[in-house]
């Protein structure tokens, strides 16, 4: 198992400070992977400043423009968040965030830790792209924690995490079974082409209207989001929503051999 | 109980930003009492600036030019220190810290988290008047915490044991969030009927042949048995079925209005 497995993204940071203080706070806790996704202000050398000797981190970060591509081959995604959001969706503290995050490096996962802007926090497209939503538990009248302070957080559980399941080898037995190919779970990216095509499937047999959206997918995504869809059962579900769009199209079918 | 009992103790800080941290980084965790042993930079433009709206703290702190008058009226002191010091000592982890210092307060005692210099911790002798000696588990590659960042992790660890001490308010207004009638998981018997639709409906549109099975439905039930499907995500699964037969049979749309 490796911590290289668990990246940090920022998403549109505005201050380079908060930058390196997060490269920082990465380093102090063993993670060094760090995305950062339209930054507004990097290179820095307020980054390099408070990054206070994590300059490799941030020499190493990635730069790209969307968060779609910061998230290429992940299996699971963590999103900080406001506590009240209206479409309810699973909400973990950081403690059970270090141990599912972990839980999933040790079956050979990749996952990310995903921090929105300074002000902002992330949009609620970008939240929706997130199989768990995690909140901080701040006192309600002063809520907003500084960004490297959240990173803190969060990669301090995930270390107390990754230090207790390296002394307790049941639990790697344990998760040994459970990580068989066939319960390897699906990437980001992967879930992203899924919920295409099950949009445009929806939208073929008449059950969703472009025009009216509503909450469908939002919805949809959330259900199969936290359900750790394996490869195998992802072959499934695409299958299925080819042979619908045949069947629908009035095609010829065609059995399913596997 | 009040958190008013715990202080936390800042001894010869070199920076006042790390101040302003520390203050923004109790108040997120609902501290508010701040001591300063003999600080260089305060009151500090820098400490207002990284508080970001936790000046009240900065506004109340205690000045003082010893560690011994910080700790007037204290019953427990908890000291932040790197691991390896020649006499053995008491030694917490942050989370041990959390929970024995709200056992404290809830006695009513008062307790103090005492954070040395930025680049030379607590001497010897101030550690000597610690009762416990506490480490955050950082990397021993790269373990020196910024000072505000280690402020972060213990307070975020009292919070969570506080909130642990006063029956999980913030689990449980979780736990109501994730309970409304959205998130109630269906019956076995509603998954059941599902699962019967479901099977006509890969039947019909030609994806699953009655008379070679293969493991696909077993399959189908594992994935959905262990989402924790909902009533209304039911609904709108039993909904997109409903639909695609329709749609297979050539009847006209009739679009969801949900």
């Amino acid at each position: 198992m490796s911590l290289q497995n668990i990246r940090v993204v920022l998403v549109n940071t505005s201050h380079g400070g908060n930058i390196g203080g997060a490269a920082r706070a990465m380093k102090n806790m063993g993670l060094s992977r760090l995305v950062l996704v339209d930054p507004l202000d990097f290179p820095s050398s307020n980054a390099v400043a408070r990054a206070s000797g994590a300059t490799d981190v941030l020499d190493a970060a990635q730069v790209v423009s969307t968060l779609e591509e910061a998230l290429v081959g992940c299996n699971q995604v963590f999103g900080t968040s406001a506590r009240d959001r209206r479409i309810p969706w699973p909400l973990l503290d950081p403690r059970e965030t270090g141990s599912v995050c972990v839980d999933q490096v040790q079956g050979g996962g990749e996952v990310a830790l995903v921090f929105g802007r300074e002000y902002a926090g992330l949009t609620n497209e970008e939240l929706q792209r997130c199989h768990y939503h995690v909140h901080i538990p701040s006192d309600p009248e002063f809520s907003s924690l500084n960004l490297a302070a959240a990173v803190q957080v969060l990669a301090y559980e995930v270390r107390m995490a990754w230090l207790s399941a390296n002394k307790l080898p049941s639990k790697q037995e344990k998760l040994e079974t459970t990580s068989m190919l066939d319960a390897q779970p699906v990437t980001a990216d992967e879930l992203e082409h899924y919920y295409g095509h099950l949009e445009q499937t929806l939208i073929d047999i008449g059950f969703l209207d472009p025009q009216k959206p509503r909450h469908l997918m939002p919805r949809l995504r959330r259900l199969y989001g936290r359900s750790g869809v394996s490869r195998l059962e992802m072959n499934i579900l695409r299958g299925i929503l080819t042979e619908t769009q045949k069947a629908v199209r009035g095609e010829p079918h065609k059995r399913r051999s596997d």
